[in-house]
């Protein structure tokens, strides 16, 4: 009976999209429930699973909120 | 000095509501800290509560959004 | 399908204990899978329950590890 | 940059082991790590994955321990 | 590659403000980022930060809701 | 009243050490008490940090477990 928790930003990946959209939330759950069933032999039925949209001001890697960190990783990757 | 974590979908138990009301997440606190009292003996002013509300298309059980987990559940036993 | 997580420090409350007692967690998941059904008519049988036991020397409160923390305000109010 | 936590019971599932093998955990890793990328083209190399294993004595469901949990579920099937 | 999870209120420290600000939040991850490097030598870049903003309505302690909490202690600091 | 939790992988930073020492747990509690108190103005006194250590084996980034994933990028930066 595994918890699964799959936390991500909150913000699209396609175009117009500003966050994850429910089908490919749906694809995540089913996914990751697959994978527990394939790996583990856990039942689907006893998988919970849990998405956890989280602002781009309130997650921070490098030292910096997650927008000022990818611009920063752009300037150096075209120095 | 307990912390305790209750993770729930977002939606309403009584008729109307969309979310659990104050009342109900007031009744959680003062359960589960009466509770973590009892049997512990852990004193009230230090357990810390964290009510986290999931909106329904984040939380996945049996491979699906719970939505859709419910349908399935209600054609299964009507079968 | 709620999930509760209760976070305590690895230490026991009876007399030679050195932590939570499997009875004592029994009681724990039983008494908030109870009151999850009670309050938001939550099945008791789709409430997991996970119990993370925390060494004390990795718990910390008011800038200082427990057991410091507890020493600190046992000599506070003998004072 | 997501983050996936894959909460456990800590027991084995091929004869003999008490726990998931360690190359069971690189499979979910290796699996939930590929399953970001394909649905939310989120490069591998910025996903982090936690593995929890939880004692079945500190993992609840049906108000019951696991493991009393599964008896009186294997009692109900075989009535 | 630590992972640092704050939880905070959502409500604000300087007057007329709802919720920690962008400033604050940047402040928070820079400076617990730093931690990790001081302390333990772990690289800024590979420490994710994660702040997650919950309604007081949400929060417990003392076995009330936390405006509730902090009522009843200035009741009692004024007795 | 934060509650900021540390997730690190279990192993030692100084020579012979195979985890964090009592003393960097103590830092990182203090420091990061000293951090909220700073930017938030919470009292230190309310605020509970957790440690979380992670054996390397549960621990996964760039699809692999950590320590294969730290041969890859040692075997990569001397190519």
């Amino acid at each position: 009976m595994p918890i699964v928790t799959i936390q991500i930003t909150r913000e699209g990946t396609s175009p117009g999209a500003t966050a994850a959209t429910a089908e490919e939330k749906a694809a995540l759950i089913q996914g990751v429930s697959k994978l527990l069933l394939d790996v583990l032999h856990k039942p689907m039925d006893s998988t919970f699973v849990v998405i956890d949209e989280v602002e781009t001001e309130n997650w921070g890697r490098g030292g910096l909120p997650v927008d000022r960190y990818r611009e920063q990783q752009r300037a150096r990757s075209s120095e």
